[in-house]
């Protein structure tokens, strides 16, 4: 057991089987180990995916399948996605260099995963809004999308040289796993449609934003229980609003 | 001109053509220009090379040739070699992290060579004897030896970003002044007394629970803004509630 065993790569729907290949190689060079690929496989080239992971093939053979995304991460205490594109709460990213200490720290306690979009389009704004943070590759802006593998290569790099170095501290805060976090923000967006805070119009919106400010730092299971009790009770008082102010007599409200 | 112009890329007899596709565009998301090729080149396969630099086919188009290594690096000031493996002159090895700084320095007054070996071999003692020094990636000891241009990207990714060239987006998360976040834990702190979450004498308690929680990562103006808002809006209902309820006749409550 090392301190990258709990780290998993999670590739969206790859394209091309070499790709896959390279991310087992470039895995494996840097201790990872765990593979799982979100999507149909029968398109990829296993040909070309076994000549690319050369003595890495066993990590193909052993990954983990999902047909979504949010399987795929369902029991992680912390989820980062990767992107190249600016965009929509694309902005507020961390560099890998920046990223690897707190993805080291949560998988000391917690299963952590590191998610790759396809090819072709990277990820979407709705896998993008399942991750907790949000990683962004330096490059220069002559050309700045990087290949599929090599992308996961620099990640990879930088959890290899920050375990190398990293210690955690002595007082853990265990993140909470993603589906845990996930219900939590069910609740949040009905407590916030409840009280008047927004509209169902624009709920998602708003909750983008809510969830990134939420994520900044680690979330673990107590900070999550506890903003559950918060929401539950002010559910609780919603209701008991409305229902005394359907009984007011006209005339008497305050 | 930036600081990386003045750094070659110096591939020693590469055997596929993919990879030296893949290290044009390794070399064009670091910002690095200039490739040079050493020993011949009919044997490369130019469709996968084209595939694999996808807009980065412009390095292999402007690239240097020449016969033998010593060729390739005689204006340079300082050339350093990459080796996974060890043996003869590889003990005194730098990292590409450490060696970065070094290579930026030289390249501010003189070419410099970062050199390359086969795929199938690595850099020869002879090739290795002339270069002045010599770089190994880390990687895991189950699996050492990385694809070629893998390398090059690790290399490349230190050099792009010990140069310093890369301008993280200026949209950060500046943190919210001091003051403003005790603000909010103020209201905060109201607001589960008013919706009755819990009681004034263990209010001071709950609240160090609420502040580390809320204080794990940055938190920013625009995040206490937004959290400043839900709870005026929650205090706004429990004010109603109370009015209603005060109203109620007797025996029509819910």
């Amino acid at each position: 057991m090392t301190p990258l065993d709990p780290i998993r790569i999670v590739l969206v729907r790859p394209v091309y089987g070499g790709n896959v290949g390279s991310v087992c190689r470039a895995m494996k060079n840097m201790g990872l180990s765990r593979l799982v690929l979100v999507g149909p496989e029968d398109h990829l080239d296993l040909r070309e995916l076994k000549a690319m992971a050369v003595h890495a093939h066993d990590l193909f053979e052993g990954r983990g399948r999902a047909e979504t995304l949010e399987e795929a991460v369902a029991d992680c205490g912390l989820v980062a996605a990767t992107t190249a594109r600016p965009g929509l709460y694309r902005e507020h990213s961390l560099t890998p260099r920046e990223a690897a200490p707190r993805l080291l720290e949560a998988a000391a306690d917690t299963p952590v995963a590191l998610v790759f979009g396809p090819e072709d389009d990277g990820l979407s704004n709705e896998d993008i809004a399942r991750c907790s943070i949000l990683l962004r590759i330096p490059s220069s802006p002559d050309y700045q999308s990087l290949n599929l593998a090599m992308s996961v290569m620099v990640c990879a790099y930088e959890l290899f040289a920050a375990a190398g170095t990293y210690q955690p501290p002595s007082e853990r805060t265990p993140e909470a796993p993603s589906a845990m976090k996930e219900r939590l923000f069910d609740f949040w967006r009905q407590m916030l449609l409840e009280i008047g805070f927004m509209h169902e119009m624009k709920a998602d919106h708003m909750m983008l934003g809510f969830k990134r400010a939420f994520s900044r730092g680690p979330m673990s299971i107590a900070d999550v229980n506890i903003l559950m009790g918060v929401v539950r009770q002010t559910l609780w008082m919603a209701s008991q609003y409305r229902k005394y102010k359907a009984l007011a007599r006209p005339g008497t409200e305050p």
